[in-house]
């Protein structure tokens, strides 16, 4: 995460200094901790021993455990949602504009925690625990790889539960982007007596058909990969050509043309190369976004990708059982939950009484406007967050 | 071309019904015809001796050879536009319900041709003629392969042209669909004094960074199934599944999400093996789309795939020569010419005197609106070009 959103903020760094940085005086420091369960049973009703996920908090928890907040990421993220693991960091965590103190998400009001989720893609990146098919299976001694059970948004969720039960927290705010919106669109149908509002970014309850189709061609081009083979790699060279690819369709994906107009330069990759001479010459943008890619790849383990786009396909919350008052965020060139669908969805959860309240950001980065943009949304993210 | 067009119109069989076809009483019958070049130096000044491309037209060409419309087809097309092989075809051409008898491209006043491009990716397909990669090398008796050159859409246009003198027309109007928009703004930029109109449809003059992009990941599939072989794979085992791929990739960019809510069905694919439960488990809509796309990758050739992406990055006409009138068509959902996106190119085009005029299709196809619900513009295509 620090490495793909490091480079993500070095190709983007105009935008994102004007669109979403606040300058704050003051640096707040986070710690990664070890949450760790000895057995969860999934969903489908396989166990998993000991599973651990990777957590970051900022605030205190006051007397009766009334005011944390959970924050849950999306789905190239990690729990470094905000602040600095030392000031010297070159940047602050995905959400650091609307989370911290006096900002929004005030961690001088609220317990503010964030936790890495199952099956993490970023598994190489130096401060994300995470419990997937990349993990030492404690049974043998070797990587889980293709035995891993499935798990989904709701064992996600589940894990989370577990967390904030060992805290001793018994209401909750949730909000997150992307897959962090459906694990708090999940969290409100899940624990509708414990989830007290949910802010949900870029997101809607479900992955609709045409998400779960995308998501599938995500994947795709890891199993593609001889070096795949089956799921079967570890302790030798990685699927990583697989791995780059599909992280290069789903980066497009979430991106837009004015994205690309920005962060890419046009002409030739290499000065006497023109790729209108040679299939293999190419365009300077294409080298560009590789190496964009690269620098995200590094970090990622491919098994866990395609159990991740998994978990996702399977994202479903029963919108019935929702009893959190809901604001939801939408951009308007967002092509994986486009504003037309989260509208289609909050206004089904409207239906049912529900308070639901929305807010538009904007940008030139199609869907991550509802990461990078954020703070667009800040003072309807405050006061959602305050009201009775 | 068959292929592919028949299968998506079953699949979409109720929109395209009412979308785009008025009941015309008569079908035209169309034939297959070779147009064959001895020598062609490409743009970048290679030499392919023996090209051939195949034609399809109908009409009659008038005395001073003035009533010519040239349909240039997009990238996964054909020149099948218009009519039937045979009375007994399931399908017509792709934009049958806009070219024929008394329609708005209408074949009893116009002369109206279509042809392939070179490097057609369907070089598999019964009524395709193209010359690419896959064509069998006059000096050495065996397929091109990556031996063929680099050709771009301007190469295309270069030997639709000589297809046009070898015919003595000298006034034309030409019109296509998101890559046939591509040839057609080439044909306005390099031939200024032969181009009397252009219908340029959900397309743009020139491929922008985005696309460049996402045209290179439509093509990295290809390269990762080790079958492809570094495009030595004729007469062994071709790599199918990196097609297929490419393909879905390409597929999902070019529709959207109200197609897939259509045109694929919820659930698990198949019973007792739910996707929670497994992760080879797939969702009914990924192996729908799957037979979609295997019926489309039957007839592609990979390396023409490649040549193709390639062909459409190059595409670049210098719109500051074009002289002709412009009928823009864009279409809202559109992911790969965004209405944004063909409306500053359109600006620009005005702001150098040209008459553009615009219309606007629509439809749960995304792009493919642009092909599938064509007949929305009709009366505006029939104005356009009967204008003097």
């Amino acid at each position: 995460m620090l490495v793909c959103i490091c480079s993500l903020l070095t190709a983007l760094a105009l935008m994102t200094a004007t669109l979403d940085s606040p300058a704050f005086a003051q640096d707040l420091i986070v710690e990664k901790k070890t949450f760790e369960l000895p057995r969860y049973e999934t969903v489908a009703g396989d166990t998993i021993k000991n599973v651990r996920i990777g957590w970051e908090a900022a605030g205190t928890l006051n007397g009766d455990k009334s005011n944390a907040v959970l924050i849950t990421h999306f789905f190239s993220g990690t729990s470094h949602a905000f602040g600095k693991y030392s000031a010297s960091d070159a940047g602050a965590g995905y959400w650091d504009g609307i989370i911290g103190p006096g900002k929004p998400i005030d961690t001088s009001k609220y317990y503010v925690i964030s936790s890495d989720t199952l099956v993490n893609f970023n598994a190489k990146a130096p401060h994300v625990v995470t419990t997937g098919p990349a993990t030492i299976n404690p049974d043998t001694g070797k990587p889980y790889g293709m035995t891993f059970p499935v798990v989904s948004i709701k064992d996600f969720v589940r894990v989370q539960k577990a967390l904030i039960d060992s805290l001793g927290i018994s209401r909750l705010r949730v909000g997150g982007a992307s897959m962090g919106g459906l694990q708090a669109y999940e969290w409100a149908a899940s624990y509708p007596d414990i989830v007290e509002r949910i802010v949900a970014a870029i997101s809607t309850p479900a992955a609709d058909l045409y998400l779960i189709a995308w998501l599938g061609a995500w994947a795709e081009p890891v199993r593609l990969d001889p070096k795949w083979n089956g799921g079967d790699y570890y302790g030798r060279d990685e699927p990583l050509a697989g791995i780059k690819t599909g992280l290069k369709v789903a980066t497009l994906h979430a991106f837009h043309y004015e994205w690309a107009d920005k962060a890419f330069h046009g002409g030739p990759a290499a000065e006497g190369k023109d790729p209108k001479t040679a299939l293999a010459n190419k365009f300077k943008v294409e080298t560009e976004l590789d190496d964009f890619i690269a620098q995200r790849a590094a970090v990622v383990d491919a098994n866990q990708f395609l159990y991740l786009v998994k978990a996702n396909q399977l994202a479903s919350a029963d919108i019935s059982r929702i009893k959190a008052p809901v604001l939801a965020i939408a951009t308007p060139t967002d092509a994986l939950f486009p504003p037309a669908r989260v509208a289609q969805a909050v206004e089904k959860i409207a239906a049912n009484g529900i308070a639901v309240e929305t807010a538009q950001v904007t940008g030139p980065n199609g869907h991550w406007n509802g990461v990078l943009a954020i703070a667009q949304a800040s003072e309807k993210i405050r006061a959602f967050l305050e009201r009775k």
